[in-house]
């Protein structure tokens, strides 16, 4: 378990993409604290719409660029919610040395022997920063 | 303010309709509490994504059927979060003593000089039921 403090930069943390996110003309919700017992079953933690495009996220803090790994079961509810919504699933990673927010599409996350969804510092230098996420549809990001 | 008691018979209330949803194949996503000062701002109770259909809810719990007022700053946070997803925006009622759930589309609400939004005794009776607002889509109500 995460202490209070690393908790508190990650809600800390969500609020801001929830905030850019509004700002860009998304409707957006953020997911019930960890405390609630329905979140940790069903939510991811962000949800934004707009004109009928909808992403959902989980939201990861680093302090640098390393390799990214989420535990199954947040990658599970999220691709679970993008099936029924008809939605785009990522991995939001901001990193506090480069002030940015990088967004990895989950298709691309490779499950290890532990069960952990990763992908590779290299894959996560080359993610979507944030313009491109607003402008490009996932069809097109995976087709390339 | 609600009262204890009361609040939590709201979000008893909330996570029924939450579940129903995801029974219904819905991507179900409840507001934080309401202690989250974000949620105060910019979120609607529940939304709902099903297939690109966006269904977006204010929760409101009666013991009987009576006139519905909600307070305008929870509509306008509805309508608001309602257009930028090209969202269905209702005030779900759960009336206790018929064990029922009735969906009011917001358009129908008239605005009182103390600034409620309301609909009457005899509105809320003739309002969706859970079957027909899952079948039915806003454009087709409207033009009843």
């Amino acid at each position: 378990m995460p202490g209070i403090a690393s908790r508190i930069r990650g809600f800390t943390c969500e609020r801001e993409l929830a905030r850019i996110l509004w700002r860009e003309g998304f409707a957006v919700i953020r997911a019930p604290a960890s405390g609630s017992r329905a979140r940790r079953i069903f939510y991811p933690d962000i949800v934004a719409v707009k004109n009928k495009r909808i992403l959902v996220f989980e939201v990861k803090l680093l302090k640098k660029y390393r390799p990214v790994c989420v535990e199954s079961y947040k990658i599970n509810r999220l691709v679970e919610f993008a099936r029924r919504a008809c939605g785009e699933a990522y991995v939001a990673v901001k990193i506090i040395r480069e002030a940015r927010w990088f967004f990895i599409p989950v298709e691309i996350l490779k499950v290890t022997e532990k069960g952990f969804y990763c992908a590779t510092r290299e894959q996560l230098s080359r993610a979507l920063g944030l313009e491109e996420l607003l402008k490009t549809p996932i069809s097109e990001l995976l087709s390339k």
